[in-house]
């Protein structure tokens, strides 16, 4: 496979960034609404930085910069090399929506010319994948981050439309156990195409025989944890679950707001009423944590997921269909053969494992003394091992990402109290 | 004078926030760079809607709000009827600029009918001329706002053209200090137009005799403090002073920064090689005290200020030059005659006294068991009596306010801590 | 005088500060209770030093410190010479109490040593003088914050025996206002004795015809405040004040209590009955502002104060009759002769006085350029210029305070959120 | 075994607690050092209200407690139930030290009645047994605690006498690795004794092949680290951890005081110098794993731990021997058999595993609808899987437990910024 037989992927890639802004004002792209949000433009800018900096910066030449500042702006890195998000990335109102698109636009240039000139680099090769790997990402981050922004607003703006989520027909499925025989097994990547370091080695892992809910917990099983006093019961809870509703003063998932008697459920296509039986999301670990111990489950650990996961052909509700939200899990989808509804798409499921290295995971990759090994080692430093401390890993994937993005052995990962991301629980138990 | 003839004043007021708005981007108008300032399109928006909400509502027949939603977003009131800056309005991306103008634009011409149709109504006019110093005042905090935005921006936007200060010759006034006798004087508001209930009653003062500095102290004044180790030695600072040093990290004024060896200082002309002639800005009142103690002398009282100042003729460096910062004194504006320099406009002087009520002050005003009575002390709440602890007086305006708007009586007031506004030091020393 | 005839006096306040000790545990000695607070083995210690360092180290020869490290551990003033509290006080459980006693007996004896031997000095008996005030100073400070320490227990510890405040009377004087006609007055300290810089100097201050209540506003008083909903509306509260309560939660004096559908008040004789009749103290700035704007009143100034009392014998409640706790007003305090009940002793009273300079006041004191005149500026230090701003004034003492301590022209200053001192409202008004 | 025969082990524990206090003044027992810390009057009282509580209340006929109010002051659950530390436990002066000594008297002296009139009763045992351990692990505290506050005192006091640690033998033995075949292993307890529940049930792992490093990392080593730079070169330290150390200002180990151009470290018997053969302790998990990235090793997980130790004898430097601080390894402890030095005692080793429930845990024991589960649920509560989140695993006790307490499959778990701990430093590799 040529460098350039890759173009036309990179460039459905960095198109669908394009179209993801489409419908936003330049003043929505420029708000950051919290800290672990940032700005969609300084994600536009930043997914084109990335590009202009570990690939353009050391093939191009010569190599002549869009801007010198961008640098600056668009980096994820602060000034001490931290990879941690930047709570002043909103008070940059310059470079404006439209200089950040000749931003974007010069970049594809400029990738165009080089991929069509370059002879075969390994490096190269793989410096271009992790650029559309990590855009994708950002992807994701622009709808989670555009949802919570317009979250905030009097007005309830709609990121999608209304019509997307009105045809929701009623009913879910019954929810089930499937059991899994454990034992000793593999977890981990295998094959030849991307995936990240912290998927690596493939390795063993010794599982006891457990079971796993057939789908998602929905909304209405959820306001019936909330209803028998949930948020009031600090034994079903984490102690530090616990101490974070009280400082919070959480008492409800994120998006849901009290509407005459009833609940609302704020979405990317504006505030509808809540359904019962689309899955519960925006859940933190600590409240997937006390609905399972409420219930009298637990939640699986990403090995329990991984095995049952990669039996199953990855099928689900992905960002392809534009919805941009969950969907009920329908009776078809589980039945004789075993199989467990939403496992991939509608939203990533939190398990309890920590986020921590595989055996023998060594995050330096190919040759630490070249050059051009420090500079993948600055492009993937997002997703290396210095992260794997006080994280939960999340598996599935969701509804805001496109389904090629997804594998069994993906791992998400994000602090407990974290709700903001499309995140949603799946029950497990012990065979007894 | 009928109603209709204050519409001439009105249309340049209006006009004039408009003007001020031009320059801008909508991002830049959206984004509020710190709890203390608003977003520009907030600013345009409020003072809109305080003439719809404080004149349309109840004289306008039939009322129609031209937003529901806008009493909500442009109201100055948080939940709980608080008058203070609501640190999320940086969050309403929605309205966005075009639409806010379209607002603007509909209240102006509602107010035209309005005027044009009523008779006198001595509450009606009340409102409407308070509504024309509050955007004035606006109109200020447009220009501090987007000043605080911009000195955070990696680029350095300037909002005006660095024409403006470019030709500054060099050279000031030497520092004199001029003498004044005090004994019993008299302060406070007298005559007919337009003044805060914060400046009534008139009412009487004994002054110590008392001296003034001829002129604001300078950048390079300034700079000897700091070069003498001003912001290393706790014994010339205020002990909650030094405190808020050593908290904050602030070592020099705000919008200053090192530059090669020297330093610049950030201006809404974007960034100037520091001119060591002009008056020193951005000053807390911490520093001016601490200036003040370094050089053997003192911050004075308010009714020092006014006893000299209301002698004076009104004339200085006002935003109706579109400087938009200080002058430097020339030697021509101090002299025989006991002039002082830069007493009016250029920057706001700080005094050592707390902002407190005068003797006979009462915070209500026509007859408050009217309907429209309570409207009006809403309309004025901001000003009133409740603001009235640990903040102090500055006198005099700046550069960034328009001469019409200042008077010997006017009093500003800001906490200690405050250093985003044109605020300057002018010295006072006891006759011995 | 000579200096030997001071001492009988400096031996009875520091018998009396050994005595305030003497009912406590060494553990409740020991405790900070909170940053603005001391253990009272601090105070104990501290005033100790105060005479080792700043007299004897100067005049004691050969001079030859009790311990080195006390200098550290006793001394109010931080590494940066800053004279604030020190919240790590509370950690200092070496040296034991009994040392400290040691301390305390050791600078005695060499105290009196110095004493008997000195020839008359004048900078050693202003020094000598100032340290019993200081210590005098600190003795209210003792029982300030061991009544604080106390309230924290769910023993309910007493201080003082609860007979002491249990043969209290019913009923109270009704409030009256009494007429000052106002003109132009003279205030500060003028006289011989001793005074604090900050009384100083004496000058004139022009008045408005004012009232003032003929006594404090009494429990009772102010529960028909709260009944009233005072906590809840932002209307009577300053804006700072409306933040602070929303903040802190408070919603009724500091030390009072809920039981049993009624309200109990924890005071240094423990738990007791809320009576209706006595004062309500451990008031803040913003709940006697709160309650003076409730009731249409407002607060006095200090000059407004000052001018009333020095027209008045210094009588009322003090520490002197070791009840420590307020007294009703009875009728035969106030009456024909415009006398006011409460004004001297019984709780400090808020003024709407921010604490600042008298006009031509200057810190320092004899001759800067002597080195003993550093000394002195050292250990005044603590009652300089440094701590004038937001801070506001206070006047009249308390119940427990001796009588010797106060005068007309005595100013304690706070911040407005201060409760913990005993500190009271009495109205004031303006003659219209 | 009869009850009563647990009691010889039941008294030496108490009384091993008792001696515990003996060298402390009462003060020293009254002070909380931090939030995260008792005071040590505290842990006397809870020890004993835990025999009070959970075997008096229930077996105790009639039960008579000795205090009311102590079941508020010294149970370990705050009003809501939340078994964490009571930031406020230092504000208790009373009761005081000998009151609570009398406390401890009186509830041995209950114990003893009914202990030995009891018949046999599982539940009773078990309280009692958990009791003990309970007990024990509160001894660890207040050693633990008592050096935090003895390490912010000026005077520097000793604990232990400073000739406990002047014997020091000088040198160490090389570090070796021990490499260890792993494949599929057990895990957790097995046995007839006493174990927590988190370390059932005993169930497989699978391990690759791993290396252990033959002792602990000594002072010196880690001292290189620091000269190394180590404490200013992010890319060594997971993103959190830089985070802490620059929130923190940490740039050393917690007790570790520079002195002369040298450095010293305060141990229970007071500053010692620096001893480069010692273990280097109190290590959070930041700086423990900062080092082993350093040193191209990483941490062991809990089971590469545990397999190492289930096969190495319970030996080393435990409180038995009343040392209170780690011994240097001796060449003798490791050798050709594979031995691995400090395994057991001196300090507790960071593992990189979060501490999660064992497959198949479950928290709740015997039958949980008898009245007397309840009570042991409760008893057990602090060690149950509430606590299992965004902690990490510890394992081989400390110089500061007796050796009773340890067996290879304890787990210790603190959050990952703990320093206070008595936590070091053991690096693992993997076999390539």
């Amino acid at each position: 496979m040529t460098l350039s037989s890759l173009f036309p992927q990179y460039t459905a890639i960095r198109n669908r960034t394009k179209d993801l802004v489409e419908p936003l004002l330049d003043e929505d792209c420029c708000v950051q609404s919290m800290p672990e949000t940032s700005p969609v433009k300084w994600h536009l800018g930043h997914v084109t930085w990335f590009f202009e900096n570990f690939v353009l910066r050391h093939y191009e030449k010569p190599f002549k910069t869009f801007h010198n500042a961008f640098d600056t702006i668009f980096s994820s890195y602060n000034p001490s090399g931290q990879p941690h998000p930047n709570p002043k990335r909103g008070l940059f109102t310059r470079p404006s929506l439209p200089v950040t698109r000749d931003y974007w636009r010069n970049v594809n240039e400029r990738m165009d010319r080089l991929l069509n000139q370059s002879a075969e680099d390994e490096m190269l090769r793989m410096l271009f994948v992790l650029g559309m790997h990590h855009e994708q990402q950002h992807q994701e981050l622009i709808l989670t981050d555009i949802k919570h922004l317009f979250s905030q607003s009097p007005l309830n703006p709609c990121y999608n439309s209304p019509q997307a989520l009105q045809s929701d027909r009623a009913g879910t499925s019954p929810l089930e156990w499937h059991t899994f025989d454990g034992g000793l097994v593999e977890a981990g990547y295998q094959g030849e195409g991307f995936s990240y370091d912290n998927e690596s080695p493939r390795h063993k892992q010794h599982l006891q025989p457990y079971q796993l809910a057939s789908r998602l917990i929905t909304n209405g099983e959820y306001l019936q944890f909330m209803e028998a006093g949930g948020y009031d019961e600090p034994s079903v809870w984490l102690v530090e679950g616990w101490d974070w509703i009280k400082a919070s003063g959480c008492s409800h998932p994120l998006y849901w707001r009290r509407n005459d008697g009833g609940w609302e459920e704020f979405t990317l296509s504006g505030p509808m009423p809540m359904n019962p039986d689309l899955p519960a999301i925006h859940m933190s670990l600590y409240e997937a944590d006390a609905f399972a111990r409420w219930s009298g489950a637990r939640l699986p650990t990403e090995f329990e997921w991984e095995n049952a996961a990669s039996r199953q052909e990855i099928k689900g509700c992905f960002a392809d269909n534009n919805r941009f939200h969950p969907s009920p899990a329908s009776a078809g989808d589980t039945g004789k053969n075993g199989k467990l509804a939403q496992l991939y798409g509608d939203a990533w499921e939190w398990t309890r494992s920590s986020y921590s290295p595989y055996p023998g995971y060594n995050q330096a990759k190919p040759n630490d003394s070249e050059p051009l090994s420090r500079v993948w080692n600055e492009a993937v430093g997002e997703y290396n091992s210095r992260s794997m401390v006080n994280q939960y890993v999340l598996r599935g994937g969701s509804c805001i990402i496109p389904k090629e993005r997804i594998r069994s052995s993906f791992r998400n990962f994000l602090p407990a109290s974290t709700c903001w991301q499309f995140s949603a629980i799946r029950l497990a138990r012990d065979v007894t």
